[in-house]
């Protein structure tokens, strides 16, 4: 599925925390296997992240164009052509309104080369942001130094 | 301070989260008085974020060029500057690793008019993003539709 609520909560150990709804099928999988791969997607794969984020069930899978590889540390798989692939194992699952809050931790992780250069992203690799319901941006190439 | 960690957790009731450092002063103030304000920063504001992220207390206050004004509901201020200021009142805090994570349910909140066109963010406003440590960066004005 698509995932907009997604955030770093601890950077030692490194954990990572993702909003999903009880009524998505993958709330259900992550509770039955106690892990999770967050992907992280570029503007060219908008067209599956649209899919995934508004179809509903595993058979979208064959309306997209993403290909599913193993993960190094945990049995769920990652996405050959995302930028990075955060694989996470469970540690706290909390109901927050509408929405469940699963925090993992990251046991293990892949990533594109050309997408993270010296440390950093790099913005040439064009991450996806969301601006409205149906409306998707990415970052501007300018870098501002704070000092 | 600066939070990068922050995300919505629930659309109904909405509700956000952040996280911080319990070394942090701020860490102390939102244990204190149950409340605190999220304020989205703009490019312009940059300096003034990387103060408030780099230095400790409340004397960075004279630092900086902010200007602290009443909230509606909560008894923390809100900044004048912030392209929206969203009030919260804390319902939850989970420590995770290095870091607790406050969930706030979103009691109002104030914004500038031109950084919302149509129920959306307007990037002409610039909103401030992350890199790396000293580096920040705004969106792309282009948009792409998903369909």
């Amino acid at each position: 599925m698509a995932a907009d609520w997604v955030t770093v909560v601890s950077y030692d150990p490194f954990m990572i925390g993702v909003a999903i709804a009880p009524k998505r099928t993958t709330h259900g999988m992550i509770k039955k296997y106690g892990e999770f791969v967050v992907s992280v997607p570029s503007l060219e794969m908008l067209k599956d992240v649209w899919i995934a984020g508004t179809k509903k069930g595993p058979s979208k899978l064959k309306e997209m164009s993403i290909t599913l590889i193993p993960s190094k540390k945990v049995k769920v798989p990652s996405i050959k052509e995302a930028l990075a692939n955060i694989e996470c194992e469970v540690v706290d699952a909390r109901d927050y309104g509408d929405h469940t809050w699963f925090v993992g931790k990251v046991v293990d992780f892949t990533y594109k080369e050309e997408a993270f250069k010296n440390g950093k992203p790099n913005l040439k690799a064009k991450f996806l942001a969301h601006l409205s319901w149906v409306e998707f941006v990415t970052f501007s190439e300018e870098i501002y130094r704070a000092e």
